[in-house]
């Protein structure tokens, strides 16, 4: 098969030139049942042509349900991937985070068996062979990798994310590489980025596919007055903790999730308000706000393994290349996510979550205590090791039947990813509760007070009080539940469509 | 005041013998509401004299209630200190553990404010000033702190463990030394025991107070024969997993909780059965099976924050004195549960749960969700960064009623203290399940097989079945719940004495 000149200029390896395959020929690599990895991360970086050949192989041949196989991504891949092979059932296994309407789907209905990890400890875990126990050589079977160009010693320059690609290499009897030759936002050699190739044993380099089509992005979900609320309440924080000491002037690291809170939050420090200079990012994911925080003149630097910014923010970031590049270093999940590196750093760590307790437990993934979102992600790598761990969310979310219908602040979390030993900090737009070093007791009031939507907080101070009531009665009052009825908000939604109820039994 | 032969001995500090006082003098630098600080860890090392003065001043003067005292100690303290204070009313704050009736009754009646934080993040909050933030000079007011010998700087050495004192220290205006002149584990000069003093401001140093009480430890439970069997099928798996070469033939450094299966799982290691020779153990306390795994030759080296033996232990550590001194370190907490390290290493983590939920959910803290027992101690420090983190606990306990009555394994926990996404492995005395790489419903389907007593394997398993029939049908079936039942085999046990229900609604 001949190379195309620009693939050959990407390609600084001539041999695996050899190995130049199409991808629609590479299906005999791929039997059933086998344990594959690709990279990727948040939705961009990962292979697009061989998973894309073998969605086709699938569909035109009938094989729904029968061609599955085991999928590890370090996060996750773009919807056009693994979307489709959730839809046409070829997902047995996945791990450790997804994203993507039909892979919630397949998870929820019990085809695709996933299993939801610390970003951070997924890489080493999979090293360590924990994943692979079931099989012989305790190995990946397939590598699927994509890279923006290959090294004189064969290794990989990734695409817009590093994530657990060197693991998953490390890992994997045959490898196959995507090399994408798309206008790509790292083109550059290793030293312009700041990253350095990813090493690879060339004689498991199997086939080498051209690609060229771009990660499939979407747009941010915008900010709304909620979120700048929200940001507002957390920016007056951050100045009080600097006035108190107890932060430098030009913070600490900052860590933020992913959502239109974060971007508030990001927007906040950007815009003139915040006096906060000289910031610095340690982060899992880079959205379009960070390119408003650099603009600003407030970023000095910035980390992540991963930078998933929209189609217009991707053509920002190359428009101003010769301004961003040396600000900005990808580094792979194992490293951005580490605990030791995030609690050395003094990070503050920003996350969403599905729902918040009156103790300051937190549900990051299952609605409901059963149907899976998309994962914890990287949020318990920050918020347990974070010198401020905070969680931000709305006070309220919409039911279909009523505006104000679910309360983020309930009595107790369905599911539970933070624990109350790990949250330092609760904001929603209604206000902010600063619950360090406070028992549980006086924490449900703050939070309550603070924090819930005035909707809910006369119901989740009744809860409390009458909690509290009877717990301490029965010298079982450390943190007050009336445990048989924990639940009861949750259960007139289903029933009723809305969480508010008219008393506690 | 004059100094005995035997207390200058110690105190190689001349000047700090002109602070020489009684305890009962010292009652003035202890205003109500004082934030106080004590050395002290798993009740060994902690202050006796001043504590006790305060205690009986409060008594006689008929105080109770009306000196109370924000408290902080590394982890729990003696029972005749803190157990008397709670009884006393005089404990208005506590963190971040706790041991004994009258405390963990003060908090779960509402007198003590008490939050639970995982045991090596606590000295770092505590020097961030999280925990003082509410006075003017973010610092505490006093530390207690026992020494077994003062160094010519005036250095302190610590008693039998070290825990949170150098954070103590440092955080405190005026501090209190109790020299304790008692034969002593550690008598020997700091090079003997491998840990250096740690450091302190003579200026800062109000009062040196001789001491003679020992530390009150109490006899270890006793192995019994459901403590044998999970140590058995414990070490089976270990065993396992070095045929599969996941493991060395040493193993990897050993964590290993407080309690009689603990004592069971470690005093296996010290018998014929197991074979592994040249153990390491990194770990919280040492209790007296580890004087065995000393003794049997296949531990080479110990080290933990603090050696809580029973007065057997202690004198047998003594007369041993020569053959263990040379294999054991004692760190600060923050060191020895330090994530950082315990993920470095690969520790093979070891805990005892109140209860595990068929998801690998587990419940450290909190009985009925509410009730606490001692807190969360260093089990999430250990559970969330091993490489093997294990949860080891009897199938079933007895309720007042039932000797089977209250199952260990449970639909849901009804707190969460260590999540899914950090336990690999759940063993009882009736098998071992690994759980490394399954998703939710394989984990319940083998944690019900492997683990449940079999009085509640079709209690659960039925539990199981309905939850996932339910929620597969309505699409979020990632993590099955029977959520507005799930905790039905708890209330069971508050109505009628057991958890054996008779259906699922």
């Amino acid at each position: 098969m001949a190379a195309s000149a620009l693939l050959k200029s990407r390609c600084r390896r001539a041999s695996y030139l050899n190995k130049l395959a199409k991808a629609e020929d590479l299906i005999d690599l791929f039997p059933h049942n086998s344990y594959i990895g690709w990279s990727g991360f948040t939705g961009v970086g990962y292979p697009k042509k061989v998973p894309t050949a073998l969605a086709d192989y699938v569909e035109q041949n009938g094989l729904q349900g029968k061609l599955k196989y085991n999928l590890f991504v370090g996060a996750s891949s773009g919807a056009e991937t693994e979307n489709r092979w959730a839809r046409l059932n070829m997902i047995e296994r996945r791990a450790p985070h997804q994203v993507g309407k039909e892979i919630a789907k397949g998870i929820n209905n019990g085809n695709i068996k996933f299993f939801d990890k610390h970003l951070s400890m997924f890489p080493v875990d999979l090293m360590y062979g924990f994943y692979t126990k079931h099989k012989s050589n305790n190995r990946l079977d397939v590598a699927i990798i994509e890279a923006s160009a290959i090294t004189e010693d064969g290794g990989i320059i990734p695409g817009a994310s590093v994530g657990a690609s060197p693991e998953i290499i490390q890992m994997a009897d045959k490898i196959i590489i995507e090399l994408n030759t798309a206008p790509y936002l790292i083109m550059a050699p290793e030293d312009r980025i700041g990253t350095p190739h990813i090493p690879i044993d060339p004689e498991r380099v199997v086939a080498l596919v051209e690609s060229d089509y771009p990660d499939q992005t979407t747009e941010n979900a915008p900010e709304d007055e909620t979120s700048q609320a929200i940001a507002r309440n957390l920016i007056e924080f951050l100045e009080h903790e600097v006035k108190h000491g107890r932060l430098p002037v030009n913070l600490l690291p900052l860590q933020s999730g992913i959502g239109n809170i974060a971007n508030a939050v990001i927007g906040g420090l950007a815009k003139g308000g915040a006096n906060f200079k000289n910031l610095k990012v340690w982060t899992e994911v880079l959205q379009d706000s960070f390119l408003d925080l650099f603009d600003s003149g407030n970023l000095d630097f910035a980390t992540a393994t991963s930078i998933r910014f929209s189609p217009g923010g991707f053509q920002r970031f190359y428009d101003g290349w010769e301004n961003y590049h040396s600000k900005l270093i990808l580094r792979s999940q194992q490293v951005s996510n580490s605990p030791e590196i995030i609690r050395r750093l003094g990070v503050i760590g920003m996350n969403t979550p599905v729902e918040v307790d009156i103790y300051a437990h937190a549900n990051s993934t299952c609605v409901l205590g059963s149907r899976m979102l998309n994962g914890l992600g990287g949020s318990a790598d920050f918020l347990r090791s974070s010198k401020y761990s905070i969680m931000h969310t709305p006070s309220t979310r919409p039911s279909k039947t009523d505006p104000t219908g679910v309360s983020c602040i309930v009595p107790m979390c369905t599911h539970v990813d933070q624990t109350e030993h790990d949250l330092d900090v609760i904001v929603t737009e209604i206000g902010l509760a600063d619950v360090r070093g406070m028992c549980p007791r006086e924490r449900a009031r703050e939070i309550i007070k603070q924090c819930a939507h005035p909707d809910y907080r006369p119901i989740l101070q009744d809860y409390f009080d009458k909690a509290e009531y009877e717990c301490l009665k029965k010298g079982m009052g450390h943190e007050p539940h009336l445990l048989f009825n924990s639940f009861d908000m949750h259960k007139n939604l289903v029933e009723n469509g809305t969480m508010k109820i008219s008393g506690w039994k």
